[in-house]
């Protein structure tokens, strides 16, 4: 019998999913949109229909568990609270629901949690103990590793650093409040910085070809490897503003590195260098130096499933 | 044989020492100026002079280690460094310099680190794993516990809460920076405080008597206590800015409790009403109603002495 654990990342946008084997290797991998979505049955559904099917058609497969992340999942509870980016109500009991499909133990855990699990598992933080990964996609998602473990913390949502302010006056955020971090560093803030920028300048830029509901982060990434004005000011503003937040998370838990993931990272110097300058520039004394921003390492493979994954294998050792 | 332990916490403003037992009875306590000071021996010294006379008064008594709180105090390498408040030089190996003067193993953390673990082991946190003490002195520190364990992250600095920024165009702070937090909210911030109001309204105030450098929080204290307008404003005030960057230290780590320590917490409801209004109305929904703001238990003893004690004590132990 082969073993697998299913992993799910739950996003804003989709919800992807794959069997994973104890080394880490992905089969499988499927795609459902959550967007517009208002019920997790309507995603836990499609996955399941297509994992049956994979089983059904694999004799010698066989299902473990399945571990999944999720924006403002609770490893605790097996919920998800509150997430601004999801349509699913305030409080979904997401590994109940997970029963009434599938007969192996589920376990939960922020969708950013997961793909640092995911990144000391299998990617660039395999001998790291303290570190955190940003997931930069719909909204900003973060997990925070301390001694080699996933601070969860006393509610189980600890590493919500989406939810910095960064002006309190600031853009109006999904979560209710204003000026959070992802508002500005995301695949949904850089847009919202480009629209702003094509308001404020007079240059030119390809952007002004298309409109905010098809605009996204690829777009404005080409742009700016092909010089454009405005992209590139957009990514400076998103590095900018990282980069000062980060400086402030730094004296909180002193990483040894911070990993950046998704879409955005693709930019490069274009994210990094505004991003690194202003961290160090912000940054107290004691820690100038010490911490790497680094693209996570498993930006062609998908963290986060992997992640889940990982957190579910390790479930099962306990 | 009595047994004890040596413990020291250093301040911006004193070194307060004591022997303490196992089970946290503090004996033998004293206290050293360290404002003027410009090296570590100036303070080394006169504790070694007080220890020296009373372990020879004392034939049973027996030194089996030392603890050191100190500001910047790096848990791993023994050393202080980049302390803004002390005037020893920007990097102090505390724990060579130690063993000058005593024949005993020493452990330093930094004085915060100190606090937290005094809280856990003998106050207020006896109960919890995942908490922040605060300490609100000439400066302000951090002790951040997570899983039951002090952060210390990948340099050994972690939790220098003092220095995350409120206002980069703000207070000139100590650190070479401008406006940390501790600029702020420390006894030192309040003091600022009151001088700013002071001169923005023209209300009488008993303030209005002293000198900035005769002013201290014991005196806003009380001056808040008989309802004096400008000290009322300057702990709202500071009670605000610190509910604030509370707000964001909570969806870092999401502690079950934060613990503040210092004099200004005898102002009661007149710092904890604001700090905790804006902490909540500013948290991410997911945190709201699960973070409770407490005075430290331990504000009659020596939180610090305590807990540099206490680290003593448990380093025997492994």
């Amino acid at each position: 019998m082969k073993e697998f654990v299913l992993g799910i990342d739950v996003g804003g946008t989709s919800a992807k999913f794959g069997l994973v084997n104890i080394i880490g290797d992905v089969f499988h991998e499927g795609v459902v949109p959550t967007t517009g979505t208002t019920n997790v049955n309507e995603v836990l559904k499609p996955i399941h229909d297509a994992i049956s099917k994979v089983l059904s058609q694999n004799s010698d497969y066989r299902l473990v568990a399945a571990g999944i992340g999720a924006p403002n999942g609770n490893y605790y509870t097996g919920t998800i609270e509150h997430a601004p980016n999801l349509g699913w109500g305030d409080f979904v009991d997401f590994t109940q629901e997970f029963k009434k499909y599938f007969d192996v133990p589920s376990i939960l855990t922020n969708d950013a949690n997961a793909a640092a699990i995911g990144e000391k598992v299998f990617g660039g933080a395999k001998d790291m103990n303290d570190f955190i990964v940003f997931t930069l996609g719909t909204g900003l998602g973060s997990g925070i590793m301390v001694n080699g473990k996933i601070v969860y913390g006393y509610s189980g949502f600890a590493g919500e650093l989406g939810h910095v302010t960064v002006n309190p006056k600031g853009r109006f955020c999904a979560c209710g409040r204003r000026g959070c971090l992802e508002t500005y560093v995301s695949a949904t803030g850089i847009k919202r910085t480009v629209y702003k920028l094509l308001a404020d300048y007079t240059e030119d830029s390809v952007l002004r070809r298309v409109s905010y509901d098809d605009l996204n982060a690829k777009m404005i990434t080409e742009a700016a490897s092909n010089n454009d004005f405005i992209a590139i000011k957009a990514f400076e503003y998103t590095g900018k503003i990282l980069g000062i937040k980060l400086a402030d998370t730094v004296v909180h838990t002193s990483p040894q590195a911070i990993f950046l993931f998704g879409g955005l990272v693709n930019a490069g110097k274009y994210l990094f260098e505004p991003a690194v300058k202003y961290m160090e520039k912000t940054m107290f004394k004691a820690f100038r130096g010490t911490v790497k921003l680094l693209p996570s390492s498993l930006m062609d493979k998908n963290a986060a499933v992997l992640g889940a994954a990982a957190l579910a294998w390790d479930e099962i050792d306990k």
